[in-house]
Formats: C-alpha cells, sequence, structure tokens
C-alpha cells in the first residue's frame, strides 16, 4: 500500500436511510464538505434502507466529516419509523475507521474514541465502541453490540447493565445509538440467487459464515431483495488474509451448486483494497502472488515517487 | 489509467540473452542509469535465452535508456552463437513502446522511427518498424518481420527486397537485426503443463491462438522447458478489450483438461496492467466491470491528485 501518503485512514460510516434521494443527496453534500476528506463512494440500498459511505483523507479532515454527517442524519431520520432487512441500531448506525497506507491501528483506535466524545456530547447519542475501540471484549464484535436492534435497545438500554452505552445517555431518543470502532480493511458485498426463497440465501450464508462453522473472518446473512426472484446472501469479510474473497464467492458458488440455484451478478458495497482485487488475479490466472510491483501503473506510481522523495538529481 | 503523469511511456525491449549473469547485470544497470526513466521488472529466461526488459518513465528518457541498453546488447551478444527455444532476429531483438495514461499513440510511433534512426545510424543495426510504427501493412506483425529468424534473415536480407530493412545496411553483423514498434499494452505468460510432450503445448496453444482460430488477439506458441516433466503454452495477449486474460486462462484450463493435462504455475513475463487485474478480480467474484474507482487506493490516489492540481482551498 505504498501508493498512500504516510497519514491517511478510511471511515465507512453506515446510516440508516437508503431511500430519500433528498436526505442521502444532502449527507453525500455534508460528507464531502471538509477539505482534505473525499468521498469515494456512496451505496444506497432501499431494502437494506441504509447507506454506505466511504470517506478517506487526513485523520483530522475524515473524522470531521464523519462527525457533520452524524449530526444531519441524527437530525433527519427517526429511527421509529425505520424499516429495512439489515440489523441496525441507529440513525449514523457505525462509524468505523481503518488505516490506510502507513498508518497505525492505534491511531484509528483514537479517532474512534474522540469522535464517539463528540457524538456523545454533542449529538446526544449513545455511543458503543466496537472492534479494535472497543472498551471491553464483550463489545469487540459489532453483532453483539447490534443485538436486538433499535426495538431491543429501547426496552434495556436504561435497565440491563450489559447494554448500557459506553458514553452519552443510558436512553435512546428516535435517533437511536451509534457503534463507533476502529478495523482492519473488510469488504462487503452482497451475491445474488436467482430463487424466490430467502430460506437458500439463509441456508448459504450459514455454511459459509465463521459463526456456524464456515469460513473464518466471514459473516453472512441470507435476506430478501425488493427485485423479484432474487435473494441475497450479504457478505462481510474481516479477515481478507486469512480468507481472500474468491474463496468466499467459490464457497457461495459450491454451495449454490449443491442446492441447486443459480448464482446472479454481486454487488460490491463500498471500495474494495487493492490487495483483493490482485488475489483475485493471481487465483484466477494460476500465477502465484501477483505484487503491486508486477501492476505497471501501480509500480511506476511507487518508483516515481520514491525518486521524487529523494529530490533525485539527473545522472550523467 | 489516470494514476499517471500526463505524458509517459513503457517500452519493454526484449535482449537475446538470458544466460550470463554479469552481462543481464550490465544491461540492467545501463537501462536502469537514466533519470526519469525506471526500470521496472527484468525478466531473464535461460530456456529462451532472452531477458525482457520493463521500462517506464517521460518519453525521451525511456528512450534514452533503450537506446543504451541496444547499444550494449549489440556490442556483447553474438547471434552466430545464439540458441534458444523463442523466435529473434537480433541481440536487440524488439522493442516497442507503450502509450501510457494519456499519452498518445502517435507520440509512441514518433519515439519508435527516432529509436530506430539512433539503431541504424549509431550502431550501424538493420532496422524494421512494426506493429503501430510499421511503413507497410506486410510488416504490421512481429510474427512476419521475425520469420525465419537470424539465420533465415541472413541470406535474404541483402537479396530478396521484401526482406530489406526499413533503416540501415542490408546486412546482418554478429547482432542481426532490431524490430522497433509501437503498440498498445500487451500482456506474456506462459502456462505450464505437467507433461514432457511438448506437443501438448503445441496442440494447446494451435487451439488458443487467434491464427489457427482461436481466440482474438491471442498469440500462443508450444515450448520445451529445462525443467523435467513440464512444458509450456507461452502467450502474449494483443488485445485485451477483446479477449481479458482470465477468458484465455479458461481456455487454456479446458484444453488441457481436453487432453487429460494437469497445469501448473503460470508466469508473468514483465508486468501487466491494473485493468487486466480487475477484470480478472471481477470475473471471479462475479462483479461486472469492477473500475480502478472501486479500489481503495486507487480512487484515493485519484481525487487527492486531482484537490493537488486544482489547488484546492480549505473549504469553511
Amino acid at each position: 500500500m505504498s501508493g498512500l501518503p504516510d497519514q491517511a485512514v478510511e471511515c465507512v460510516p453506515n446510516v440508516s436511510e437508503g431511500r430519500r434521494a433528498d436526505v442521502i443527496q444532502q449527507l453525500c453534500a455534508v460528507a464531502a464538505g471538509v477539505a482534505g476528506a473525499y468521498l469515494l463512494d456512496v451505496h444506497s440500498d432501499p431494502d437494506h434502507h441504509r447507506s454506505v459511505f466511504t470517506i478517506v483523507g487526513s485523520p483530522a479532515a475524515v473524522a470531521e466529516a464523519v462527525f457533520r454527517l452524524g449530526e444531519l442524519a441524527v437530525l433527519s431520520i427517526d429511527m421509529r419509523a425505520h424499516r429495512g432487512v439489515h440489523p441496525r441500531i441507529g440513525a449514523l448506525d457505525v462509524a468505523p475507521f481503518v488505516p490506510l497506507g502507513q498508518t497505525t491501528m492505534n491511531l484509528c483506535v483514537g479517532l474512534a474514541h474522540a469522535l464517539g466524545r463528540r457524538i456523545a456530547t454533542e449529538l446526544g447519542t449513545p455511543v458503543y465502541f466496537y472492534g479494535e475501540a472497543a472498551l471491553g471484549p464483550e463489545r469487540k464484535s459489532l453483532a453483539d453490540v447490534r443485538r436486538g436492534e433499535y426495538e431491543g435497545l429501547l426496552g434495556t438500554i436504561g435497565t440491563d447493565p450489559s447494554r448500557a452505552p459506553d458514553l452519552g445517555p443510558a436512553s435512546l431518543g428516535p435517533a437511536g445509538a451509534t457503534a463507533v470502532g476502529a478495523r482492519p480493511p473488510l469488504v462487503a458485498f452482497n451475491m445474488h440467487l436467482r430463487s424466490s426463497d430467502v430460506n437458500a440465501a439463509r441456508e448459504i450464508a450459514r455454511a459459509v459464515r465463521a459463526s456456524s462453522g464456515g469460513l473464518p473472518g466471514v459473516q453472512a446473512l441470507g435476506l430478501p431483495t425488493s427485485r423479484p426472484g432474487l435473494v441475497q446472501v450479504s457478505i462481510n469479510v474481516t479477515d481478507l488474509a486469512e480468507t481472500p474473497l474468491h474463496i468466499v464467492a467459490a464457497r457461495v458458488q459450491a454451495e449454490a451448486q449443491r442446492i441447486g440455484v443459480e448464482l446472479a451478478e454481486s454487488e460490491l458495497v463500498g471500495l474494495m483494497p487493492a490487495e483483493s482485487s490482485l488475489a483475485a488475479a493471481a487465483a484466477l490466472l494460476a500465477l502465484p502472488g501477483i505484487a503491486r510491483t508486477q501492476i505497471i501503473e501501480s509500480a511506476y506510481e511507487d518508483v516515481a515517487r520514491r525518486a521524487a522523495r529523494q529530490g533525485e538529481a539527473p545522472r550523467p
């Protein structure tokens, strides 16, 4: 990942709004309005009723952009009326920081904690820290933090000590709560099945996810879609070194074949690291371990940047 | 390809020396010795008795580096004693220029013609222009230019008008002749078969290459290797838009299966464009058309570069 500035982070806030185009538009404008932070992608899904923003840049700029996005989400989204097929606890549902380039995970943990404080104090929203930013082992997993979703949390946040937030009020307003985290790069993608039976998707999800004995570092859910004859295996790969994307894709394919359903096109949610694309290409072409240095554009960028840093003088 | 400077070219000179480590070392030093040109890769193959250099950078710097490499090749290689399994006509056998980023093919044609003039005049070597730099349709194809190889050209260059060089003497010295060209990006890779029978490799090469009715934009040869139990399908994909790499790999795999031989690991000769790696990943993950903008590192580089160009001022 030498193609990036020395201090760069990614944050992938997920907001519980995937239907109102005007609101999504405003959220984008806010997220893109901080110099030094770049909104690279927005993936809105009306079935999930959720939008996933990919923001990269300098640490302070990214944190500021995410805070502003959260502020607008809290003002414009009412969780009491929110229905969607994806688990969620709040308007700004999750905000994970991801180190890029030479950036350390520690820096991302610090960013998460600082953003969590602002969300709790300035927006009055309960905050849970998860992933590498978790304050205890029981909040490492986002699935645990989000258990019961917004509706479940309503009745327990003020009474069950194990559900008390890390920061902010122990009560839920219309904007719900926010999980703020730090984690390694993750790839989210949806594989679609030509079937009207969501149980087919659920069966495949069970077969591939780590929690039910499938592939390490893989989370998966079987979900319906609004498109007729199409159900979805919604996948997060959280440990790309342990289980590369193409292994997951092959496993889903094999399971689909086993139960006799056909795969349709997949979709990427957000972006993927260059490493994942290279690993897939290497597998397909039977080229063991293609590296960044074997891709013309990347290799050229690396040597040109290195030369520029050294202030290379013309040689005779 | 927006990740590159506005004027950037690649040149991939192939030199008929793949065995003497000291000579290859000297060739590398010379090729890497021009400021603004970067030697990204050297692939030496003792069976081919050939080394492939990948040099990128500003047009003038790359042309100068290739000229110096050619000069040393002409001085240190004697084609009269050269034996290798890969077709060749000279010490500096071929030198194709490839446009990168926003660079035009016309610029590469100009570079090829200028380099050809220097090789003919300063090194006294016969020069043939091929590809987009060809002066007539009969020299478009490198295979036609190289027909009969060094040994065949010895007897015809001075007598057969159809084999007369475009520039330089109509006679062959110990350094042979050079084909200088311009072409779109090409990927060269070798797929290996677990077999001792070179005819297996030849049969598969025939099935996949365009000239015998296979895949458009694909050249392939079946070749022996010095490794026991391994033969090689040596492949050039010259039209990556028409036939992406993973289609070629799948076809070779299918043909190998059909005749009952097993594939071993492939090897890339030189580098591949980012586009090819993305296309393979897209195919494997059933993600239709992943773009550069969906790869975190590339997308970030692009927006950051654009912002730097515009001298972006902080927004309120």
